[in-house]
């Protein structure tokens, strides 16, 4: 574990000191703080310092005992923050000619993303209420309790993952399954194509 | 739960009004009432005051007390119209870009879909009897009670979502499984691609 | 249940004679039953007069006892053949252009599905004894009995059904997983293209 | 078991001799052994021989009764060993058409596999810690032990496999599911398109 902050320390500082070097040279300080690429390094170096700054508040804090609760929220901050060191990995994208052209087929597919998830929802609000009234009435485990807890069934037969969490178990419930599914492969496959479109180009 | 009730009201009223003005100003009532649009606005609306009277009905009903079995009856009926809802989804429809060339690429691709069903069909009633067949010979796990339940199993195995809760144990089985995955995979990307080149133009 | 056989009696009398119809109009009879519509008609057809000739046979022995062991392998026969009338639904691709179009496809494919097959076969060959050792000699839970049952899992995992019911838990056997479920996908991604090609013109 | 061993003997022989006459033919044996099916061959055979040693050690050893620690061990690169025997199956690849173009198509379309990888790898980077935050907080059931066991779950899902071992059940952790098997479809689908089009060619 100590080996690991280590490393961590070491990469910061680098990353830092390059990100310094380069908002010193750049001569429009605004239009580089906006970025997207540099707003992603912000994003990745920041939680390092603030986690650093709590550490050493909460450690001068722990003496006079003030609360439970306020360093249980304090922890989970940090836990929140911990995990936006995963940006990191992000920062690849401006050595990567591979992630460069993904980058870019994303951000021309914006629509298509957006089709793809409208269509989802439409689909969702579609088949849910109907396998929970379909389940609720006649199924004989109840594993549909809910109509949100049917939204997360929909999303998963749709993409065809199929969990198995939650299952239909009665004939009405299995067709609107059926129907589900099948319009599911349907609509995920309709934009995809236009992605494809855009990336071969 | 009031809230809703009072946004609902306020949804209703605005569709009928609106509804109410466009049937009023049209020359032909038929063709008006014709249009799939129009029809699923009817849909959209009616539940609401089906609703409205049954439930009204139902309290100068309750007491007179008359029957239990009428009253579980009519619930059942309101929950259907209440599911009926969903309908005011498509009402996207009318304003939203994508969802119309949704709907276009599906009307042009009725016989794709046509024919996506009838393969799944065909598939279905040649795969489920003999893995019924071999499972109920030799499998230990009796998971495979009927040929309906069968067809489930088929569905959910050639659309790749596998939930798992139906799975064959005998080697016989498990080969008419791999067939059926297999058939079912290339079954599926037969009209997939045709609605593809449809949707791309 | 008797209303069933009524049924059956009358669709079979309907195809029998259709079909001593045909097969006396041809010239040549060695072609006529060589063609593949007219043996699915005979292997459609022939299970009812099998099943009737039996069912008569074991009525007349029933009488005279001689073994349950006989009777039971009567039955299993009878069972296969009841399961072989669904060879009926073949019939359709007489008069369905849909199905016809299917054929014609698969018959040109024969290479593609050879190639499918093939691929899937040396996957499963590389990866069930990988995954098996890895979950033998690490996993706590033994789902992975034996190699022909890690057969099984291969298939499952490569064309991403993903049953669930044999689910690597070790890490090794997890990355064995990784790379066998990334190879499926590609490796099912080659023939079907060009079946795509095929399938479009 | 007794058969198996006489037809691997005959098998080997076969491979082995076949291999000395070319490796006596060629003129330069250092291009000879750099040649990937070569390597093959070599990967394929070897295991037979170095099992014979040590077998026939094993055996001299046990009268001494030395330990069973290093028996152990032994018996371990024995399996490993024998589960290299399934090189054999790519020897296949000399004389099949298909299996050569599959072997041209990986070897054109590495840089390919490798964004693959990539992708995958950012994806799950950036997904795992998200949905072991989601569930470790609010979670009821303890499925995410740990972030290594989030990316097996995230590969699991965003593969569309779904063996349902690892289900997230809390709000916040289906919806970063969702998101991230949305673009697991979206991650996979990018890089077939180009082996796609590289294999038709």
């Amino acid at each position: 574990c100590y080996n690991i902050f280590v490393l961590e320390t070491v990469c910061v500082g680098w990353f830092s000191l390059e990100f310094l070097l380069r908002f010193i040279q750049t001569q429009s300080k605004c239009t580089f703080l906006r970025t997207p690429l540099n707003i992603i390094d912000v994003v990745a170096i920041l939680p390092y310092y603030i986690t650093l700054i709590v550490d050493s508040l909460s450690v001068s804090d722990r003496p006079t005992g003030s609360g439970n609760n306020y360093l249980e929220k304090v922890g989970l901050v940090l836990r929140v923050l911990r995990a936006l060191r995963i940006f990191y990995v992000m920062r690849l994208a401006r050595h990567s000619l591979g992630l460069q052209t993904l980058g870019l087929t994303v951000r021309r597919c914006t629509r298509e993303f957006g089709l793809l998830l409208l269509f989802l929802c439409v689909a969702m609000a579609l088949f849910s209420p109907l396998v929970f009234l379909a389940e609720s009435e006649m199924g004989a485990k109840q594993e549909f309790t809910s109509i949100p807890g049917s939204y997360w069934w929909a999303v998963i037969s749709m993409t065809t993952v199929g969990y198995g969490d939650m299952v239909p178990r009665s004939i009405p419930g299995q067709v609107v399954a059926l129907s589900s599914i099948l319009s599911g492969i349907l609509l995920m496959a309709f934009p995809v194509t236009s992605i494809f479109h855009t990336f071969s180009r």
